[in-house]
């Protein structure tokens, strides 16, 4: 697959085959997320691996309890556009996929957001090209319950950056439109 | 350039050749930084292409003294590992790149960094499939005077995510050391 192709290919897929997805094949996505650039070159990333739906869907769960939870206090909060999906009871984050990875690291670091999101990008390229979707599920990450992070393997001190459901695609979407690129100023 | 290609060959390149780059060449390139996913598809991200040598040295200067008046008031900042470059006056922390890329936007989004991060992702990769090299300035973001933020047309509610040196590579480092990467669990 070659650049072009794969900066358009890599969708957002929300709809898998009930396939797992191979250990060695998610190391080496994972191998290559993390020829990624950080900060420093710090590699700040951690990963879990979670390939149990049940433990899947008890995190979702716990995720949409914590969104409208908040929604309570906040009403305006970028998540009451999402109000009547984490309402449906039927409705999980992660889309039902057979395997889900968390990019995690240290709450402290500065850089944190940015490294792992260039890890995330990585990842997702990389599960691209080897047939694989991928999708960053932005409201997966509200996981506070102690029992479910430790169960998880999750340290106090790190926090959820990406996490990103992955999985063998059923139907890879079309592009969704982009605006064309907003340029503020040329300096010449 | 196929994607095993492009994650390995793509690095950090700090030494370019005195060559412009071509503004359709950079606007292929930012065209396909668009096709980065978004939180949302927000599509956040605004572009301020500066490609004037004068105003990157200024720019590089403004950085610089910031960053330096910023350890005096904290000497433990992540920034005092580079004092001695920064008190160096013949050190640009653009490294005379003939292109600098602002990728900014809306200081209040709770996703900026994140989604300004995959675009610069995406940035990095079109670059290099296209023979160019790039950095991502981590030490050239920190711009106050409003007289520069005038000139180069930076909007008062953004802020600058990714500072990005474009180019032609004189020099292209070997990968450098990554750890292997860390799995902190794997719930099966």
């Amino acid at each position: 697959m070659d650049h072009s192709e794969l900066l358009t290919k890599r969708r957002a897929v929300r709809d898998y085959e009930e396939k797992e997805v191979p250990l060695d094949i998610l190391m080496q996505v994972i191998n290559e997320s993390c020829l990624a650039p950080s900060s420093s070159n710090r590699q700040p990333w951690h990963f879990i691996i979670i390939n149990n739906k049940d433990v899947i869907k008890r995190l979702s769960d716990e995720s949409k309890r914590n969104l409208l939870l908040d929604l309570e206090s906040n009403p305006a909060s970028p998540s009451s556009n999402y109000e009547a999906i984490l309402r449906d009871k039927h409705f999980n984050v992660f889309y039902n996929a057979p395997c889900l990875v968390f990019i995690v690291g240290p709450k402290e670091l500065l850089s944190l957001q940015v490294d792992c999101a260039l890890a995330a990008c990585y990842f997702m390229f990389s599960a691209c090209a080897r047939g694989l979707g991928t999708c960053w599920i932005g409201l997966g990450r509200f996981i506070k319950d102690p029992e479910i992070l430790k169960l998880i393997g999750m340290p106090d001190d790190h926090q959820i950056v990406a996490p990103i459901v992955i999985g063998y695609p059923k139907d890879i979407p079309d592009v969704p439109d982009r605006m064309g690129p907003q340029i503020l100023n040329i300096v010449s």
